[in-house]
């Protein structure tokens, strides 16, 4: 398949070169054409990666993912355009960090908002799951790197989206135990996951950890 | 010893139940003197239970727990009267839940504050640790209710007041993991995890479950 990654940072190019791996074609997206942190992964990548512009990247992808910095995502998703994401299944992994109290980030939005329904209101049609922001960049795609089954949730309006979203998570990435928690305002749910995630990373001294269900 | 705990609700009446049935001496606290949920639990609860208002409670209690809905927190503690908890270990479980805009419930109070630091500030001579706020009432006070080991956390600025209360979870409740997340400012990642649990429960049909830490 054909797949845009928006943004070029570590859970971009987590994400993009997984789908390398899996055998997909991967344009990465960035502010500027010729991004260079991009063009060292598209060397490394081989014939399948290749990168381009935010709206390169959105024309190219038949399923996209915006990796971009939250605080940034709408700005970039605008410079996508419109119409470049109409009718598109976007898998929104990013958190809408706010560095400017400096550590441990808060959120820019949340509570009675999220940045997933935000990126939701400002494209409607283009089809908004959210989903994998409630880990590291290295356990979204390599879920069998813990020694137990974890989550991942779905949060989004379009059933037919969320059903595509949760192939990928389980064909392509290996998930197990996908929850879809309802409607795109349940990403409030996870992006407030923030915290108490950079509360546990301190307590662990790693990120590499994840929540089970237990019943 | 001797427990004041604050509030009549499901909560308080969990809390009170297993401490009465720990052997604990347990004085309710509300509004009144003579609230009558608070009459009808003493009744059924036997010798060592016992009600009063905020103050009596706050008064008689070695260790406090706060099960006032989080909305009335400050003001039910404000009637318990800061002499009467000066020096004391206060659990605080309560969530700051705004029924304001209709079900499901948002937050009074997040993301760059929370109601556990609210309490702290309000009390500063009183010793608040967070905790048992991330699952139902049932699950508290019965961890063992679920199949597998799951998490509870605690967040306060006193150590030796965290160990109190982490003594209390493992020994009197069962708790086996009891994760120290740091201080008081950690208590807004835990009640934050308050819309991921709401929409669980929704989609899980059940407020019986918890989380469990895997790496």
């Amino acid at each position: 398949m054909k797949i845009g990654v928006l943004g070029t940072g570590m859970v971009g190019e987590a994400i993009g070169t997984k789908l390398i791996q899996l055998g997909h074609e991967v344009k990465v997206g960035s502010r500027t054409a010729n991004n260079e942190k991009a063009a060292a992964w598209v060397k490394q990548s081989g014939a399948k990666a290749s990168q381009g512009t935010f709206a390169d990247a959105a024309a190219f992808g038949e399923v996209l993912f915006n990796c971009t910095s939250g605080g940034a995502s709408l700005e970039a998703l605008g410079q996508a355009g419109a119409e470049n994401l109409k009718g598109k299944v976007l898998i929104d992994v990013a958190n809408p960090l706010d560095f400017s109290r400096g550590m441990p980030p808060s959120l820019l939005v949340c509570n009675t908002d999220s940045l997933g329904e935000q990126i939701q209101r400002a494209f409607p049609a283009m089809k908004v799951v959210k989903s994998l922001n409630t880990m590291s960049c290295n356990l979204m795609v390599n879920p069998g790197l813990l020694k137990e089954d974890h989550l991942v949730f779905v949060s989004g309006n379009d059933a037919a989206a969320k059903a595509t979203v949760t192939t990928i998570l389980k064909e392509w990435f290996g998930w197990k135990s996908v929850i879809d928690l309802g409607d795109i305002t349940t990403a409030r749910g996870t992006e407030m996951v923030l915290p108490l995630w950079v509360s546990l990373m301190g307590t662990l001294q790693t990120p590499v950890f994840n929540f089970k269900l237990v019943k």
